[in-house]
């Protein structure tokens, strides 16, 4: 059984926790004081702020184990100043996070990286305890596929986010758009989301888009700014493939 | 049975001839050259593009049954120049629909408006034999839900599309991202999206965010604008609201 340091106890941290506890040894450390810190385990995850790395790398600097960080966009290389004599790495879940929402954690892609080869493959072996999709993945492919996700899932988010506080602002329920949402989402398992684009700006239906503007325009010129760009920005992504 | 001449062979009218084919006569008129049209109709559906709804409503003028649009955005005046002896209205599904990709009609809301109750009655009977989900809206109401459905669909539809092209730019696979999106839909429906926001942007992760702009720039100067814009209204969001 692996003995294993979690530092960070944010949301990927206590996922990581929840998703690790019955097959390892975990001690759940506090980034700031280190308590529950663990120098003889086999392993440290550091699951912080990617600013945050280098410090706990600092703090525990000389650590026996391997050292690995959880982040996305943060290289491997930010490791190479300190002394790991067993090697370091990333273990990075490309997932969304929340405290307290339960997750499939053996869908969730994890993308790996180590200093050498037996990095790799101890970090290969504990993420397949908990996942069916586990691959190896160099900083600059993890980095552009966290930008991905960022848009993905981040920005759309706040899409959803921003169309709720419209609603709530016009006395109107975003429940009723849940249909919509779900079918969004329902109908990318099928087809392409390029092939599966509805809406004025596709059809380049300009007196609906000036419409909406105005509309925005009146009301919220934030929404109005981002109606605009992506409007714009799908009325691009088709003329150039139509070309 | 009624008898129903549905207007256009586009996304909204072939979702709807599916829909209604089995619980009324369904004449599936072509918009152009009006072939099918039958003047004795109970019931003549306009799912035309916005702009076009007016030059289907001159050619049917004097139409003696019932004549409604599918449109989010237009109002319900724009019949009001027509001679309709029974009446107009507003039948509209707030869904995306694509020809071909099934869907469950059952949970799409339609929200009916009508030159008067009878009108209304009518049309939430009809809208009622395929939803379980049909309500009165008001054409103000109407444009604001559609506007909500532009972001909530549209626009994040098309936020998968330019991660799927970013990606495929890089050699890249769009299925790894998969069960990131699946459960940004997923969370939800537990949570609203307001408590569900993750990523850089809420955090003010301001040294990821500029990395990943630093990479759109030199990679993509169309996606770096909506990084930044959205990143914004992130920090904004919860600036706002935090405060």
């Amino acid at each position: 059984m692996m003995n294993i340091n979690i530092i960070g106890r944010g949301n990927v941290g206590s996922h990581l926790f929840e998703a690790l506890r019955n097959k390892s040894k975990i001690n759940f450390v506090n980034p700031r004081t280190l308590a529950e810190f663990d120098k003889n385990a086999d392993l440290s995850l550091i699951a912080v702020t990617d600013s945050a790395i280098p410090v706990i790398a600092e703090k525990i600097n000389g650590f026996e184990g391997i050292v690995a960080h959880t982040s996305g966009t943060t290289p491997i290389e930010i490791f190479t100043p300190y002394n790991f004599p067993t090697g370091y790495g990333v273990f990075y879940p490309l997932q969304t996070f929340t405290k307290g929402k339960k997750l499939n954690y053996s869908e969730i892609p994890f993308l790996i990286e180590g200093s050498d080869s037996t990095v790799e493959n101890t970090l290969i072996n504990i993420a397949s305890e908990i996942s069916d999709n586990v691959r190896l993945c160099n900083s600059d492919q993890r980095k552009l596929l966290h930008i991905a996700g960022v848009f993905a899932c981040n920005f759309t988010n706040h899409l959803f986010t921003v169309a709720e506080q419209f609603l709530k602002e016009n006395s109107l329920d975003f429940n009723i758009l849940r249909p919509l949402i779900k079918e969004t989402l329902d109908k990318i398992q099928y087809i392409s989301p390029y092939d599966a684009q509805t809406g004025p700006a596709i059809r380049e239906d300009t007196d609906i888009i000036n419409n909406h503007l105005y509309i925005l325009n009146c009301n919220n010129i934030k929404m109005a700014e981002i109606y605009r760009l992506l409007s714009d920005s799908i009325i691009n992504t088709y003329k150039d493939l139509k070309k």
